[in-house]
């Protein structure tokens, strides 16, 4: 009984901890965007573009949770700001899909990039043992999750 | 060379999985949600009066990074639910005070109850060992986190 409860005393504090740590990194990614041209869910969008290639406006306000008129609010902006381009589907020209343009997937990289370097700066004072071990803790728990969805 | 190139693919891909990660929190505590009578932001302030005791608005606002004029309708709504309450400072009658009432304590109460048996389900087919080593690794990047704050 001592071990069921010290199991679940675990998990609660690995509740505890993920939902604080997600505040950090949401927090912290606000903070980073504050240097770039670009808002959150801007941001949000410029990845599915870079990770799944073109789609519609439509697809893209299913990934996102979004209606479909905040994300034309959304896709209006960026393409007037030369991040994305409006294309007619080349196998039904009735369709229109979004296409991500340089600036866009430059501006993408460059925020990746510095996630990445804050990440590297709070890893300073662990040894690379510890890093491998924590990334691989945290995999175990990302796989876990995405067996779920 | 090779050593400091495989720590950064690490680090990369670190930061991969916890931008990939907090998305999948963040939508599976949305889902979490829709079972109970309050939004996401209302959650995140209810988390502070219960974590943090009563506070002003203004102290509100600043820990939620929402506009004052936000966190008052925030507030304002939620006290037509009776899950909070304004209250008279002791010490000085002008400052209004929120103060979480029962109900908004068991509603909150009750949602990291699901939040934590949403964590169980993902961790079954983990072993207690494997389980303690990955709440041991993100609790030392979430303290590697606070101490950057």
């Amino acid at each position: 009984m001592a071990d069921v409860n010290q199991l679940q005393e675990t998990i609660n504090d690995m509740e505890f901890i993920l939902r604080k740590m997600s505040v950090i990194i949401k927090q912290k990614g606000r903070e980073i965007l504050q240097n770039f041209p670009i808002t959150p869910p801007q941001f949000v969008a410029l990845q599915w573009l870079n990770e799944e290639g073109d789609m519609t406006i439509g697809d893209l306000s299913n990934k996102m949770y979004l209606a479909f008129s905040t994300t034309t609010d959304l896709i209006d902006r960026m393409e007037s700001n030369q991040l994305l381009e409006r294309i007619r589907d080349n196998k039904d020209r009735r369709v229109v899909q979004i296409h991500l343009l340089d600036k866009g997937k430059k501006i993408i990289d460059d925020v990746i990039e510095a996630r990445r370097n804050y990440l590297s700066s709070i890893l300073t004072d662990i040894n690379d043992e510890q890093i491998t071990a924590i990334h691989d803790s945290i995999n175990s728990l990302f796989e876990a999750m995405k067996q779920d969805l």
